[in-house]
């Protein structure tokens, strides 16, 4: 089965390309280590996304389609759609899902992030999730790739693009799912607030148990009622070369 | 000396009233144990609030003292002004500053949070600090006790009001130093924005390494650019008897 899926997998990559295992349920991933691939926050991500049974979740800017892939296999949620502008990333996002026999269960759709209310609808998903670019577009240097520059950087939608489609497309109560890192937080809570989203989870990854936290997590819920639950501490290393039990245990590192 | 404070403090104790000493600089507390004693939250707030030499701070709801008090050992601060709506806890605030000998470098003002800006003038503080109440007023079961419950719950003050005011008194690029509970995070970030203070750094202290934060430390300057800066985690324990060793060394635990 593993060969199978492999000597196909390598009957479709192209110039580039490379074929990564997910260590989980045998899945595969696509990628392009010349554009972009996808992340430890990604992963940490779909661990922290709760998906209902019979529910259906939409990924804003999902790239090579990392966390529908990953829900689709951690989670009871009945379909996954995967939105991403970049049509390279979603067309390997697409022959990773057919790779894993994801086809029945993932959509990658090629489109904008500002655009998904009017793709998708408003009130047309009960879950929402993305790994958004994290740099404001005007700060630092830009990736010298473009594709890897829209996967970091606001170059085509900004936080708060992406805040307001969630809730568009959200149904009411409805959860949005986002990691980002904590020197956005105000501007975040700030842009949930502006779009009807409550923050009511959050979850600080730190590296090391007395370093500075290098990622967040946030769910935020549509029309809720103001109550934020902030989650024990995600710690990754407990040395350089050891991850903590959680990292090994929950997310297979 | 130290007989001497304690003989002077036994004098200037009203019934019901006990005297702590706060292992730091021979320090002493005067407090009544039926209306309310100070916690942790406060001396981790005075460890937190960055004073520099000759700047002058306001305590927000002192109550008897503490952060006030702390502060004066702690920071090179120039001066320090508690303000307290209860008569009694503002008397015991006064008491243990005399037995300190920190009369010229501290006032405690008997007066309503809701008036600090027209008490002490808007632009009057390079430095704000305050541990408010934090639970809703009509949250859960009030203290029994009404001192107790001005303390706790927001009978006198919103979190609104207390941010109103710090920005108030605030000159420009001043900062604001605040102990709460992280359930509370979304409405403080929002409170802060709405009065033109900007969340810069925040800090969840974690009972536990494996468990959720029970208090967030803030600081908020005003009029300033969004970038948030996350420290790392406070951890109080490692063990049930055993304090962490910042708390060991830092906090005198």
């Amino acid at each position: 089965m593993q060969m199978d899926s492999d000597s196909q997998a390598i009957n479709c990559l192209l110039p580039g390309e490379r074929l990564d295992d997910l260590q989980r349920n045998e899945l595969l991933i696509i990628q392009n280590p010349e554009r972009f691939c996808f992340g430890m926050d990604a992963v940490l991500l779909s661990g922290f996304a709760r998906v209902k049974p019979g529910e259906s979740v939409l990924d804003l800017g999902t790239g090579t389609g990392i966390v529908p892939i990953l829900l689709e296999a951690k989670t009871p949620g009945i379909h996954f759609t995967g939105l991403e502008i970049q049509e390279e990333s979603a067309d390997m996002a697409r022959r990773s899902v057919l790779l894993n026999h994801q086809q029945d269960k993932i959509d990658i759709v090629t489109g904008d992030i500002r655009e998904a209310s009017k793709i998708f609808g408003t009130s047309s998903f009960p879950v929402v999730t993305s790994n958004p670019p994290y740099m404001i577009a005007e700060h630092g240097l830009q990736n010298p790739s473009y594709a890897r520059a829209v996967a970091r950087h606001e170059v085509l939608c900004t936080l708060d693009d992406v805040v307001r489609e969630a809730s568009r497309v959200l149904t009411p109560g409805g959860r949005f799912y986002m990691i980002h890192r904590p020197f956005r937080l105000a501007e975040i809570v700030l842009a949930l607030s502006s779009h009807h989203l409550e923050l009511k989870r959050l979850r600080m990854v730190y590296p090391y148990v007395d370093k500075e936290p290098t990622m967040v997590l946030i769910e935020a819920i549509k029309y809720a009622r103001p109550r934020v639950t902030v989650d024990p501490p995600l710690i990754i290393w407990n040395s350089p070369n050891e991850y903590t039990d959680e990292m090994k245990n929950d997310y297979g590192y």
